[in-house]
């Protein structure tokens, strides 16, 4: 058994988990990058994710034109497929004897904290087992919930779309009244709740209300909180984060969800409408209001075409250069790129390797001092955090 | 009581119904038209339609410049704000007694057939008291039945919007796997759900079934259908209307609606996730199927700032230049104006006034030569007709 990389090694990439809009170009950032180095060979997309590594299932990503790839990185949701599946032991031996066969010494794992988790493990096991594979994470979640990342790849692209679908909402809301819920992604940490504040512009515009999963949610403080900005504004538009919870840290969604769970054990929250309509019919009763409404973004958030954020587009494709440099340099002791923001006025970042268990697992939430006082808006610090990394929404002027 | 219109009188200009994306197209062609009039003396704007005549609640839209009216005309959702109050003969002598008051000799409503026959109303009160009023309605509706027009303002963005969230949506179910139910407005046409077919591109794209309330929709059909293209694409993305209906004609939403109905006795279908909700959980019982999910797009389809067609808004603002040169010529035979296209291959499109009875009351559903044969798509000639009025999508590539 070979103890180090070969000289020339198969290169093995693939996406898990939720799509983003910009997953792609972290893909394409790093498939570009590897094209450069004579120390790659093959370039291999695994389609759906160690699914297809288990499979056999690849793209042969040396083949496509870059006018091509870069035409795919400007396209949401995951090229190569994704999945769920993490690996365990007996995956991994799998694994290692198909990237045996295939010469594979690196492998680059595109996504959250979960695919972050895979990705340790698949580089554990061929420690173990004495494979020379050099394994890098490349982080991505629109829930900017990593905590190697002053904030990942994704969450701006999915945070343009809240924003400006809170600002489109919250016009029509000023045409015709009421209430109006809007249930936003983001299991246990509220960024991209947080953001629907970005849509803000004159004094009376929405959200008027923002709850996060990160401040106990009570109906009755609802019901309150609904009713005195009726009194201020005649109407109120609510950011709700699908993952809002009570005090003993139960998911409202709980309290009637039909109770699905995905594979690695959460709650199904997205992808039905059903925590809306509870808040609407709840306020409804209990709040004298007429006319209230609630939408559910779903999954337009990750995937709506055309309304990605430049700076995350950006960014995403430099996550992925940065990790084929840092694998090329082959040191194991790191295994995941951190977006580090520099301090100062000026929006800066830089693309370091740090040891992969800082995405792995634990996440991150909404830090108390980007949440308001009142506990239902968001600080001005996080706006000032939260603007470079969305960008400007199309203009919108009121008469 | 005078009987002609005096040489200058005062405009009158409100929104009505539903918003859409170009809604202040159509307001700002008309104003900007107006403002070159010599015949037309001060021009307000009601707040909340015909409620803003009644409360003299008006905004005088002589003062902002061009180019804030301009800004305001790529703003989604109705700038004056909206209503869905139908008057009656009483409402009527109400506004005619503050018309007076104005001096004013013209009165345009921008909305859907519920708001041309509000248009209707006050034009026939004020013959019946002898009241000089020219009233023309300009028409607005994202759900595109207004039976004199080719196509609606607002219907091609709206629709915009439909393609490309199914768009994103597909691509999103390519890399996950299992049903996608998206649920689309549209109570009794189905022309925006139809609309979803623009994102297809490469053969096996979604969306994979399509139901319009033109079709009686049956579950076990609906369960027989997804199962034969999860056989054939191993996926299926099926793009719902609202308004789909039984053979008896029952609205599948009424099956478990609470039952709120809007001020016109319309069931209420927007702004609640309970049909694709309940469509899912069908599916999941009786179609073996294990990843199932649901999204409404809800009041984003027709709000979401940034993605209008290019073409509707050309088109709403002209329609509210049409009705301002037509109203000037003071034929009271007519009240709406007419999108006519030209036969012939190229898109062209002419805006002619036509009696306001050809626009109130009834309204228009999917002709059966856009209906595919086998029920659950639309046809070739669907597409040629929505692609001009849509527009291209942002560019999609797949690996």
């Amino acid at each position: 058994m070979k103890k180090t990389t070969p000289k020339k090694a198969t290169m093995v990439i693939a996406q898990s988990g939720g799509p983003s809009m910009v997953i792609n170009e972290s893909l394409v950032g790093a498939v570009l990058e590897a094209r450069k180095s004579p120390r790659i060979g093959r370039i291999l997309g695994a389609r759906h994710g160690i699914l297809g590594i288990l499979g056999d299932d690849y793209a042969e990503l040396r083949k496509p034109s870059e006018r091509k790839l870069r035409a795919v990185a400007a396209t949401p949701s995951s090229a190569l497929g994704s999945c769920r599946r993490k690996p365990d032991a007996a995956d991994c031996r799998a694994i290692f004897e198909r990237f045996r066969r295939l010469g594979v010494g690196y492998f680059f794992y595109i996504g959250g904290n979960d695919s972050a988790d895979a990705a340790r493990i698949v580089a554990e096991e061929a420690e173990k087992e004495g494979y020379p594979l050099v394994v890098y994470h490349i982080p991505k979640t629109i829930d900017n919930d990593l905590r190697s990342c002053d904030h990942t790849p994704g969450f701006g692209s999915a945070a343009r779309f809240v924003a400006s679908a809170i600002k489109g909402d919250d016009l029509d809301n000023r045409a015709l009244g009421g209430v109006k819920i809007d249930i936003i992604m983001g299991r246990d940490a509220g960024f991209l709740t947080a953001a629907s504040a970005l849509a803000r512009r004159e004094k009376d515009d929405g959200p008027h209300l923002i709850y996060l999963p990160e401040v106990p949610f009570s109906l009755d403080g609802f019901v309150r909180d609904v009713k005195a900005a009726m009194k201020k504004f005649g109407r109120c538009v609510c950011a709700v984060s699908e993952g809002i919870r009570d005090k003993s840290g139960t998911p409202i969604a709980a309290k009637f969800a039909a109770g699905e769970h995905d594979s690695h054990g959460n709650l199904q929250l997205s992808g039905t409408g059903a925590l809306g309509d509870y808040l609407a019919a709840y306020l409804k009763k209990n709040a004298a209001v007429k006319r209230v409404r609630a939408d559910t973004f779903g999954y337009l958030q990750r995937s709506f075409p055309g309304v990605a954020s430049e700076t995350d587009r950006r960014e995403a494709f430099a996550a992925g250069q940065a990790a084929v440099r840092a694998a090329l340099k082959g040191d194991l002791a790191k295994g995941t790129i951190a977006i580090v923001r520099a301090k100062g006025r000026a929006y800066k970042v830089a693309f370091v390797p740090v040891p992969i268990a800082e995405a792995a697992k634990f996440t991150r939430s909404v830090p108390k001092s980007f949440i308001a006082v009142n506990r239902h808006d968001v600080t001005a610090k996080f706006i000032e955090y939260a603007r470079p990394i969305v960008g400007d929404l199309p203009p919108c002027e009121i008469l």
